[in-house]
């Protein structure tokens, strides 16, 4: 096991009929003029802007709204958010959404307290060394933005999608009521489980040795997302497999269960290219990406690939051929991905095949180093994306 | 799903050499004047302190010392910390040792800044409002006190064992380095195991349905336990068992394996009256106390405890008598614990039969209120002592 720091402050309120809470809490962190940041218009339709406000209106603290955040968030809102953090002297940031608007949030509260432009810090130019505090209203499990440090955002210019990460942006705290995620479709909740199964597949291949707790961790949110998540998908109203869902996708994500050792990555940063060129829901991309990248790496280390599918999926472990064991499990995954109504090919995504060179241009990382399983060459990277363009069940 | 609210902030520092940053964390956190508190000779013999201090200095803090820490700790101890505090002006506690100089550091950390007499927050008299920071340097797996909340304290006149708790308690930071542990006596490493083994099993049995996440996380720990700790007791230098065990012993503890649902803790209460009676250690209480608890409550759940079995004891299940398949599970367990060198009954843990009529006085508890799994008569709880004490493998 390795040295680690784990640190996830977060102060997580959940269940049903929570949201009423919010004003205490940014009261709590000392919020007196909020930001109240948020995605399409069916927050405001389904009433959930309203109960928001009323709560803090309840608690005497003033806001005001920003809208309009995209999938894939841009930073054009971002630039937007910021002056307005500016001009109204804003001193806390509500997010109500999911990982999009969360992202966004994280960083506008970055960016309003940095004289250079925000995005030096998504570059690497800039470390964030100061950010307004920031708590969530969560409206999608998928993310886990909302316990994390991390934050994505899409450079509406050529599309470049690029992440960061502070302690600093962890939320103050997070309101995850599940009632609220009832409303999404089918498409969006698969979307949502397989970007967490991800989260925990990146910490999950890794090359250190004997770190059982971590692994058992992993396996732990994994196994209850593959009990959870069909029963969503045939019935969307099913309260306490919503409920296992949006915990899981938290704790994969503060990195309980990633600590003590090397995570890969490359599968999110493979997807990245796919979601910022054709504008496709992360976790779709991922769903193609992650089992051609597990094909095209399991023969690097042959029996955690053979852990994964005895422990996680189910497999007979055939102790004359650990590899096809291995292979059996990547198989059953991709198979589940399926089944709950994920593309598993570039077809299916909306993806093209002849995109492929731009594609492995665009990513520029993929300079051997990247990658804390398997580094991976732009020749490897090319090799993913045909595979993940041509599967079939 | 229970709604739950669940806030860890601690910081965690963990792996080899990690002693030399407290100072710096310490600064982090303001302390400027620190009570270093610890329990017996070992960690001044062993050079430790010294070690602390050191990195005390050179971050340019003050510090005073208080050692004399006992197993159980005693309120005696606590009422001259919180002296030592008022008179030195301290406004920082650095706790260096396991869970008992941890408690006592809580309880002095809470005492300090309170008019009335300390003891009242465990009595229920009063809540606690505030509390000096307190940060940790762990020294045994076992307790979870420095990711947790609680705080334990025996009240000298009596051996009257006590519990209180409070996010104001949680350690600002806490330091685990796995080979400060390597020094702990075989049967010191399987009382620290057992504690954080029941630790997770107070929290599995619960009568809330559906919180499979919780479940499996739970899962997640005891596998680990049942792997690493026959590895320690049969070398105690293993490094990678002990940072498994370590930080499973945190995990247990901070109540991520606990939240969404009831849990029970009768096993706790009915082991810190041995404890508190015979001062004997509470692991090897609690390895006596809970599969004798297992066996007197299992018929209430028949499948949560062949769960138990099938899962974490690798039980083949008996579908046709799943009963069968529960009591197997707790005989694996009691041979677990018989294996890493417990004691499983009454006399091996030097305990008497005829004393069960003053234990069950002193618990006070057997309302048949206590305990989210089973509420317990005083009767439950007499039973379940004689079958601890004639207990055999």
């Amino acid at each position: 096991m390795d040295n680690f720091h784990f640190y996830s402050p977060t102060e997580f309120i959940f269940g049903k009929n929570t949201v009423i809470e919010c004003g205490k809490y940014v009261k709590k962190y000392r919020g007196t003029k909020v930001l109240v940041h948020y995605g399409s218009g069916s927050a405001v339709r389904s009433g959930l802007i309203e109960r928001v406000t009323k709560s803090l209106d309840l608690s005497g603290i003033e806001y005001v709204l920003l809208g309009g955040v995209k999938p894939n968030p841009r930073d054009t809102k971002v630039y937007e958010g910021i002056e307005l953090c500016r001009r109204e002297n804003i001193d806390f940031i509500l997010s109500v959404g999911g990982g999009s608007c969360i992202d966004s949030s994280k960083a506008i509260a970055a960016g309003a307290l940095y004289d250079g432009n925000f995005w030096d810090f998504y570059t690497g130019k800039a470390k964030i060394e100061k950010a307004v505090p920031v708590g969530t209203v969560l409206t999608i499990a998928a993310a886990g933005s909302e316990g994390s440090g991390a934050s994505v955002i899409t450079k509406e210019e050529g599309m470049l999608k690029r992440s960061t990460g502070s302690d600093l942006l962890r939320p103050k705290f997070s309101i995850l009521d599940p009632e609220l995620t009832e409303t999404l479709s089918a498409y969006q909740t698969a979307c949502g489980a397989t970007d967490i199964m991800a989260h925990v597949f990146e910490r999950y291949f890794t090359n250190t040795a004997e770190v059982e707790i971590t692994d058992r961790l992993c396996e732990a949110v994994l196994l209850t997302m593959i009990k959870e998540t069909p029963r969503v998908i045939a019935d969307p109203h099913n309260y306490q497999a919503r409920a296992n869902i949006m915990w899981a996708g938290t704790v994969a994500h503060n990195d309980i269960v990633g600590v003590g050792r090397s995570q890969d990555w490359n599968s999110h940063a493979i997807e990245h290219e796919l979601s910022g060129l054709y504008d496709c829901a992360h976790g779709a991309g991922l769903a193609v990406i992650m089992p051609a990248w597990m094909e095209y790496v399991y023969s690097h280390n042959v029996m955690r690939f053979a852990q994964m599918a005895v422990r996680i999926w189910g497999c007979e472990m055939n102790f004359v051929n650990p590899a096809d064991t291995a292979l059996n499990g990547i198989r059953r995954f991709r198979r589940f991905l399926f089944d709950i109504g994920m593309p598993i090919n570039f077809e299916q995504l909306g993806a093209k095949e002849e995109d492929i060179p731009e594609l492995v241009k665009k990513f520029g990382l993929g300079d051997g180093k990247t990658g804390g399983f398997v580094p991976l060459s732009t020749e490897d990277i090319s090799n993913i994306y045909h595979i993940a363009a041509k599967t079939e069940i």
